[in-house]
C-alpha cells in the first residue's frame, strides 16, 4: 500500500504550453507503481485546454465548479460537479472553466503521456454553439 | 467521448456481503470501454469493508469526512479528504469510516472484481493499534 497525504503534496502551476489561462494541478504521481496518472486540475475562471489528444483513455471527474468538455465536431457539454467525461484514445478535445466560475476536475490518465495539442482560439471558446 | 452525469446516477446500497455498516455507491459504470471502474462509496459512521483483495491495483481517494485504510498486519491509517491510497494486487485490506463520522470515498479499479473477502472484527476496528 502507498499513501499520498493531500497536505504534503505540492501544487504546481499547469505548463503553460498545455493551456490558454492559468490552472493549477495537485500531482498524486501514482502513475509508476498504479498503472495510471491522477492529478486535480484547478482552472482559473476563462482558462482552458489547447486542443489535444491522448494516445490512452482518459477520465475527467468534475470536483468544483463549472466547466466545458468539447471534442472535435460535436458540441461543447457542461461539467458540474459529480459529472464524469471518458475521452477515448486519438479523440481530439479541450477542457476547462467557463468564463466567470473556477473549474476543478480530476483527471485520469491510464498510461502517462505528452500529448498533441493546438490551441482553442478565443472565437471557438465563446462561440455559443461550437 | 461519454459523459455520465452525477445527477442522472442512481445511488445503490452496497451489497450487504461486503460490509459490516452501511455504504452507498454511485458506480460510474465506465469499465466497458475506459479500462477502469470508477465508484464513489459513502460509509456511514462505523461502517467498514470486510478484509477483502484484489487481483489489481485499487486507488481510494477520500473525498468527504473521515476514515481508515488498514493492510493485513500494518497499523492502520487515517484518511481525509484529498489523500489519497494505491492497494496493489493481493494485499489484504480492509477500509470504512471512523466511528463517529461518515466517509466518502472514491474507487478506482482498474479491473472488474469480486475480490476475496472475511469480516473485520469489532475487536479488529475497536483496537488502537491494529
Amino acid at each position: 500500500m502507498k499513501k499520498i497525504t493531500a497536505s504534503k503534496l505540492s501544487t504546481i502551476p499547469a505548463p503553460e504550453k498545455y493551456l490558454n489561462g492559468k490552472a493549477w494541478i495537485n500531482n498524486f504521481s501514482t502513475g509508476n507503481t498504479a498503472g495510471c496518472d491522477i492529478a486535480s486540475v484547478m482552472f482559473e475562471p476563462g482558462a482552458r485546454t489547447h486542443w489535444h489528444k491522448h494516445p490512452t483513455v482518459q477520465i475527467l471527474l468534475a470536483e468544483k465548479g463549472c466547466g466545458y468538455i468539447q471534442t472535435r465536431g460535436v458540441e461543447r457539454e457542461l461539467m458540474q460537479p459529480g459529472d464524469m467525461v471518458v475521452i477515448y484514445p486519438g479523440e481530439e478535445h479541450w477542457h476547462g472553466a467557463v468564463p466567470d466560475q473556477l473549474f476543478a476536475h480530476l483527471a485520469i490518465q491510464l498510461e502517462k503521456d505528452e500529448g498533441i495539442i493546438s490551441e482553442v482560439t478565443n472565437e471557438e471558446y465563446f462561440a455559443i454553439n461550437s
